[in-house]
């Protein structure tokens, strides 16, 4: 399951672009690293609510397709985030789990957290879905 | 209004980043323009998610920041976003509108479109806020 | 089509119990009107949202239905609600329709007005889900 | 603070007419319970996914409550709900809880339990506002 999980998020140009790490993975649950980095900012100097929600949707996606069979593919459904702070700060921490897995949907929060803070400053609740046999969609 | 908009996002590093364009703008009614990018993609090879979501956060947001008072900032509260196939194709019309505006919270919709299509593969329900006077805080 | 969406409303004990008639139905769009109740008031003496969103569900969940194979069954995965001012009125019209149809899921949008405004005092963004061959789910 | 949640409570109609009891109040959480009622069934037989959104949006907006300011009235801004699976049972647990309390936003999560079960049927991420003088709403 690691090495699934690892193989698909190293094929996500985005993930890299960012500088994200994977800082943790259990079935259910995944955690990631942010950086802080100024390409990716919103006009007030803040890191943009995009650049977060991005690795929380995948921190989500992950946690889903950790319980998901070996063949399954992951894609995101939907997802809603609250933007509770402004991401203030030089390290994020992005954290998945699974809420509940279905026959092919997957519902999943996420939180993320400034420097070491334990009040969340970002808040996701997604619905993730499991595809088989689609061809040029795997991982 | 105009050149309170193009100032606000000329300072968002993020819509540089990912080399959008502001394609139009009227009061309550922001479209932009994003280019495919190999840096921004997920495992699949398509655009990642986080990017689309991130440019339909801005177009919301600009369209919101276009019915307010002038001396007001704005910020995202939250957003829902629906993924309705994979951002496949080259160029991506991104166009968000203000749904309904309130004392403070201003209520938009967006739509992401690839290609000239005219079926959306993106849809978004936004709440944004008008902040007034708090340091740090401009446009 | 039309004949499964009214069997399978008039099975919603809901509906009835909220007073709510069907008002137009066509491919993908329903509209519905719910009266107001006193037995279904929030704090402050407007409907509670429950109310006006159980019914935007149900207008969103038969508008995917309408577009549904004749044998799949429908299920609400999740919504997202803007409540955008009170509903304060006697007589509330709401109205559902699909913005995109996939193999199961299908994503629907719908509006809320009160008294014949033409400004949504509530507005949904909702995944339905088709079902096939469950046992005890139909309609 | 539990006085001004059960006044405000006990003005919702909505709340009587589903039969909705307050089993426990503290400072940022609520739970609520709901009894089956054939009057409030969706078309499976199972109870409308409106009744337990309703529940939640109550129990996640006096969490919100009871962490403001005793003058302040609170309102929904939005929520998102997932319906993990049917709500089958007698009788369901509604737990709502504050995430996080901003200056006049204060964003919550709730859960919905059936028949004791500890794996929710049910997950709302949910967005309250405060409100301040405004006439005809208190509480």
């Amino acid at each position: 399951m690691a090495a699934r999980v690892r193989a698909s998020l190293e094929r996500q140009g985005m993930m890299a672009t960012l500088g994200v790490e994977l800082v943790a993975l259990e079935r259910g649950r995944v955690e990631m690293a942010l950086p802080y980095d100024d390409r990716f900012t919103q006009q007030h100097g803040f890191l943009h609510a995009g650049a977060v929600a991005s690795v929380l949707d995948s921190a989500c996606g992950y946690a889903a397709y950790s319980v998901m069979a070996p063949d399954a593919s992951v894609l995101t459904v939907t997802y809603t985030i609250n933007l509770l702070a402004p991401a203030a700060g030089q390290r994020f921490s992005i954290i998945g789990q699974v809420v509940r897995a279905g026959r092919t949907l997957v519902v999943c929060r996420g939180e993320a957290f400034a420097d070491g803070s334990e009040m969340p400053f970002a808040a996701m609740q997604a619905t993730m879905t499991a595809l088989y046999g689609r061809p040029g969609i795997s991982g």
